[in-house]
């Protein structure tokens, strides 16, 4: 299983305590009795731990004020490093309920506050057992916290994004193979070159050829890279518990005018959208900036999605760079700035860096070339 | 994004029109109005589709009449091979709020089943907006379809356990380098060989060596295997759709006594846990059958996990052989037998076949050696 453990982590031991502490202020603010963490990102956040993605339930369990305590199965319990400043484990035996042992601990709570991709199955479990109780999302007390990385954490986005830089350099010289190759092929060279190159995890390799490359998560397929055709590559892993995520396209021959042209738009559209990136802009209008190139150029209808996500434990996390979304940009948020235009049945292409808001200004954690370069075949 | 596609699956297009047919006849027996699948395994089992394990949301709302409707990320619309048979398609924008679509399409509704491995966060967005609803698990009303395979389902199982079969083929005959290799390169040698036998994704490659074999959910690190120790090498992955599963250990040199007398009694609890699986047996009867012989033979407090799991589409699913689990089997349902003898900080054993029920008794789909064998260094 490719699960963290707390030694991948960038964390030192001692933060855990400070964040626990930070974590309860946050539940005292929003009125949240108890705070229930298991497959997810917050879990590790909190503890070094990564809940196995399994039926058999793991989850934290953060009271206001007391003892936290680690529910897990007990096959599972030699895989945690034990942080007695932090958290008391509870392992359950293959017989026991675990869900009526977290309402036990939870029992008398008016508001719980869940993480985001706990299994669905879990919360059904646990609702007819605490009756009283209202639930929100856990995002709602770490998010803020995850959301400010601090400098060890900025240095290990920089590390993942130096790494996934590296290769797009490959990708872009021509050193990776493309034409005849189908998108799998290219797909599973991404991916290995993001295991040697550090990663502990490969979270995605995009690899989207022709008119593939207008459908915005392709999957890379058994498609037969060819002369004179766009080939977008975006992936991305986690290094060192933090993820990277760059898009680079490159083109298999000569650029025709009409491809050129619009990637000279995407191109200013996204330097536009990381140079706005300055504390206290609100994330939204980041996503207007970029927008507004692309608007003015004509080619709005082609630009699909929203400009950017958070990243940092997570591929996708706050804050999002999304109309909607007026959080103003604080020192330490990362996300990407992504924009792309994507003709049906023609071609699409992406241009994406990660960055991070700093007193200085934006600073892209990934600088290989942003030109729609030509690779031979 | 490794992610199946209808294309992958070894199921045909019609049967999927079928599966919506039963699973309203099991939605009309269980009262449930509406189900609702997003995350996890039984929406492909529905529709061919596997939602991105994103925060975007995809969810099939099932009505128990009615049409049935996919709300999806526009984006990533085109992944979706439509069945107009079976669902309409519903593409939400950047700035929706998916989670209110749903509840439009749940409106009125009392009781709503919901997928196990949805994200816990779309259930906390729905419960207010619902709010005369009742939930259960989708298990209630998909389980019993899932766990019952037809006859393709259990040849493309038969077709991954071979697969899995020949590299524990290569483990056992000393074709794999083990000492001298840490843990984890031996688990990437495995996951490796995995893709190359035609699986599309590997699932987990466990490999412990000596003491590190006691704990059974071991992550392979770098700890280097040495002449003189066991080796527990527990894989598999997702081929066409269904996963395989096994468990083999080696030693590195002679066996010493201590270690082949307790494997000639796993050896053995395990051969009885196969031939206990008769159509219409309670599952926890072979959980039962295989934990008397290691507790007869003195190692019971070793044994510290069920005996096996279902498996299907998804690694780990109903039937569960453990103690509590009155079910009787039924032909087709697919499980693993798989006892395990710990002993911590020494070392750990666990012998695992996938079994089918059949009429005509137990069919294991994993054949490979089962005793111990040494492998040179």
């Amino acid at each position: 299983m490719t699960v963290m453990t707390a030694a991948d982590h960038a964390v030192d031991s001692s933060a855990y305590h400070d964040r626990l502490m930070r974590v309860r202020s946050a539940m005292a603010e929003h009125d949240v009795d108890t705070l229930l963490l298991s497959v997810g990102h917050d879990l590790p956040y909190l503890t070094g731990y990564t809940a196995m993605p399994l039926e058999r339930l793991t989850m934290l369990v953060v009271p206001r004020a007391g003892v936290a305590t680690m529910v897990i199965p007990a096959l599972e319990a030699p895989r945690v490093r034990e942080l007695s400043a932090v958290f008391e484990l509870l392992p359950w035996g293959e017989t026991q309920d675990p869900v009526s042992i977290v309402a036990r601990l939870s029992s008398g709570s008016t508001k719980v506050a869940v993480g985001d991709q706990m299994w669905a199955r879990f919360l059904v479990e646990l609702l007819p057992q605490l009756p009283e109780a209202s639930y929100s999302r856990a995002v709602e007390v770490v998010g803020p916290m995850r959301m400010s990385k601090d400098a060890a954490e900025i240095d290990a986005l920089a590390a993942a994004g130096a790494a996934v830089d590296t290769i797009a350099g490959e990708l872009q010289r021509g050193e990776i193979p493309l034409v005849g190759r189908s998108e799998a092929q290219v797909s599973a060279h991404l991916s290995r070159r993001m295991i040697e190159e550090g990663h502990d995890k490969v979270n995605f390799a995009i690899v989207a050829a022709g008119e593939n490359a207008a459908s915005p998560h392709h999957h890379a397929g058994s498609r037969v890279i060819r002369e004179g055709e766009i080939v977008l590559c975006d992936f991305g892993g986690t290094m060192a518990g933090y993820c990277s995520d760059t898009t680079r396209c490159v083109f298999t021959g000569d650029v025709p005018a009409e491809v050129a042209e619009a990637y000279a738009v995407l191109h200013e559209a996204q330097r536009v959208g990381v140079a706005a990136g300055v504390v206290g802009t609100p994330c939204e209008e980041i996503d207007r900036v970029t927008r507004k190139v692309i608007d003015d150029a004509g080619y709005g209808e082609y630009f699909i999605h929203r400009t950017g996500h958070g990243i940092g434990m997570e591929e996708h996390e706050d804050p999002y760079i999304v109309e909607g979304n007026s959080l103003p940009l604080d020192a330490g948020h990362a996300y990407s700035v992504e924009p792309g235009i994507y003709v049906p049945g023609k071609w699409g292409m992406r241009l994406e860096d990660i960055v991070v808001a700093t007193s200085d200004g934006p600073r892209p954690l990934n600088t290989s070339d942003h030109a729609l370069l030509s690779v031979s075949a």
